[in-house]
């Protein structure tokens, strides 16, 4: 039986994806959608606010494509917080333009596959501030969830913990190719999600983000023992552009 | 042909999983929201009087997520009351502002891998106070259903009753060490519903949930011969807390 | 290549999946409800009448869960008469408040594994009986779809015809254990729908469906070869009944 | 590399499948169910000119279960009718009273695995008459689409063109035992739909579609290479009964 | 871990599938279709005049089937001119009329398998011209999204890059043959969406995109480690015939 090794984690994460009912939302009157945008922006400065006082981190994104127009990536320290503001904003006007296409819920992990037995990580704290990250306000996104594979030969969790460490180590070295380009915040849902992991990548330019995950899709760790989910791609939406995406 | 080891069966159990349409939720009158609120916490109540009795137990949670936003949770003696308590939702005057995203039927079981032979635990009170269990009022809950592997050399049907009852309580001492903090039900479900085992976990902090998930994937009887359907997770919702969560 | 064995088929089956849309109905007026029962009432009549003149058989059960709320299992001598019955149910008031989520097209069959060369079994009056059988009204009804197997070193239709004989004659032993329990019904669907058998089990207790579904999974045709779709179970509903059931 | 063995291709064919919504139909006015119907049958008599005069077939086939109530299956000699003949039923009285639930586009194919080299059968007479047929009106109808398999060491594409001769000739045999008693006609449909062939059979009676569906799948062929998808199988619907059976 | 090959990367693509809700269009006032019809031939037009300007390039297609009536396929310097053309679309009136069945987001990709070490192409015009390109309108378009295969045996990523050169290079031997016949846009989706790459055919004649799909499996690379999406098929929509395909 392979030895599991522990985890970090830090805060809870809920990214949330809704699309709009343009067909109702050009039926509204100019008053209402006034009204339902104004709502939008006080929910979006009620949250910096949060963000302000480093209690959590927030994000919204226009997804292109049908999967989703806009998602919600929302950091909190307690579960609680995240199915308040996600029922908070299920009762906002706009809110009722909108449907749920998908949502993933998890908690930002670091892993100790790195680290040297003895020493305490943990509570260094740049360690921390990754645990508890204020997101980058980056112009592009990409979300996707993953498992690790368990299927005949290639079973992640059969393998040792130093052959995973290995794996791991030369995935790593790929990553840090990208530093400066991509932001990466890995996050882990089992018992929360459907996948084991999920991936956000911030650039600020797509390409790398391409670049990226397809030069890891050689990493054996991938190759071998990656389960990819649905892949989600967004433009940042700042609270002050709102009012335009929304105008009819 | 490799043999099957028994099961004990207890109370029939029901999760029922429910969207809520807060569009038209919205749209109804004060006056008919109010009704219906009224309405569904008379029937939390007329349930509670029967789980006073010991005539079953029942939960509600509030589902982090577009997958839910309600689950109910009901245990009871006899699959006719189950039937009776979804249809009677069905007519309540909230349910009109709900649709059915998922339920798991089952039945709460313990297997006999770790019973010696010879030996009748069935009817020991313990274990008819596990087969009939009053759920506990913990804030967190997760589900999942789960088959066990049928995949080439990976077939845990084949596999011989002392290979698996090893494999069993190899498995079984992962659990243990979370004893106080997470509070597990196993309900089976051939014959019942899609998989083959529900799992529910309750707890008072989400973390440990998140942590025996992952440690117990790198148990053989995970790793190589479990298969995991989608996973919920939600807070605790009290009855007194209902008018607050569904006041618009 | 693999010798196919020969089947006898017998009543053409269709089991017709309905969820009610409880919303719609609490809205009509009680008049048009009462109408729209009344109607339902009499169409379970005529059918009776056609199971009287043993011109076919019929039953509804009540579905836990959101799969469905009502299933209908209709045997009749002709397809003609499936599809007709089918389109007539749906031009009736009370299916203005339900929509279709499953149904399976299939004949009653028996296999010929367990005869012996030579004997015309087929026309006796035991086996006729089987062929185009009068449902057994039972309080609970489990239905599922399955496939045999197809992969890798697993394919069903590789193996030898005596091969097969054996794991079938095994798996038999299983189900004889039950007799008296549980009533079997094996319809086939090779070019009727997309499982190639449906398999419906009633029962007095549900658990007896639990523990023949559970016991069967180790026989090594289920085990090797068995591929499974979703289960529905239910309660019966009795024409006198359905004011009740419908009743808001 | 395995030798790919040419097509011979005649008529484009859509099979077009939808699903009355029988609640709407029956809260339209008795005037416009009855004008949609007229022109419904003058759209048949139009579609039939043009198959008397040899520039294509059709037939409509009444579904059963839930997956479709009707569906066309048209063959002419273009692509840009196919298109134009859909959106035209799009634009007819009574298609606003149907959804699409499935369709499949494709084109009637020959192999060449039997022909001789050397030999043109293309041109002959008998081979035109097949890629180009008249559909016949026989009362039952059933559409599967489907692949070869890639699977690991079961990959028909893998093959070399003797092997997979043999496997197809073998095929055949089991074919020519139901002449007479099953017309089948096989569309490619590789680049124009999801799956690499469609398979319709009509019949006078429904079981020998069973009978040859079943005995195939011991076919080496089937058993090692075939992947199925969803089955359709529907009572054919003449002209003049149409409106019966839209009558409410 | 196997050599990863570069990319050159060109202008960003969106594939927008829309099914027309040609009910709702049918019950719209004459006057409200044509001010629909007039302002989506206008959007055209302004599109136009951005591929005249050479700043991009686009073409609409009536697909075929129930999973699309209309697709555009949008090529842009930049992801933001792509969000921003989708959700000008989205409010524009006749797309009130449509729902959102399918897209796909990726970027013209050409390989660097064929390239000599040492020699830079990617600023030869000829390869910038293939990286931008202007969208041949052509009457005939297959699009599809695909994987290289990653399963037991048959791992594409786990292949040393020599390797997969020779395939690839087989693989386009393939492709040359239809040199004329048709044209082929691949497009990279890593990051972007759920496949790695979507595959775009265009043609004068519907058969040799057939017989190119077809051909191509037996491909090595195809048939050991090729999996495919589904597949859309179009006839093109030219702006002066769009008042006619949407004429009722």
């Amino acid at each position: 039986m392979a030895e599991a090794v522990e985890t970090m984690d830090g805060w809870y994460c809920l990214h949330d994806f809704r699309v709009m009912d343009w067909t109702s939302w050009k039926l509204a009157s100019e008053e209402n959608r006034q009204a339902a945008i104004e709502e939008f922006q006080n929910w979006m400065s009620d949250m910096e606010q949060v963000e302000e006082a480093n209690n959590g981190s927030q994000l919204v994104y226009k997804i292109i494509g049908h999967k989703a127009d806009i998602m919600f990536m929302i950091l909190r320290p307690t579960m609680d917080e995240l199915q308040e503001i996600e029922t908070a904003f299920d009762k906002t006007k706009i809110a009722s333009f909108m449907t749920k296409s998908f949502s993933y819920l998890s908690v930002v992990e670091l892993s100790k596959y790195m680290s040297k037995p003895g020493v305490d990580i943990e509570h260094k704290p740049e360690v921390q501030a990754r645990l508890k990250p204020i997101l980058p306000r980056w112009d592009y996104m990409c979300f996707y969830p993953m498992d690790k594979r368990r299927m005949n030969d290639d079973n992640w969790y059969s393998l040792e913990k130093d052959a995973r460490s290995k794996l791991m180590y030369e995935h790593s070295k790929t990553g840090r190719k990208y530093a400066g380009q991509i932001k990466q915040i890995i996050t882990g849902s089992f018992g929360f999600d459907d996948w084991e992991w999920g991936v956000t990548l911030f650039a600020h330019d797509p390409l790398p983000i391409k670049k990226l995950v397809y030069e890891m899709r050689f990493d054996e760790v991938s190759a071998r023992y990656g389960e990819f989910g649905d892949f989600y791609f967004g433009n940042i939406l700042e609270k002050d552009a709102a009012a335009n995406y929304f105008h009819i």
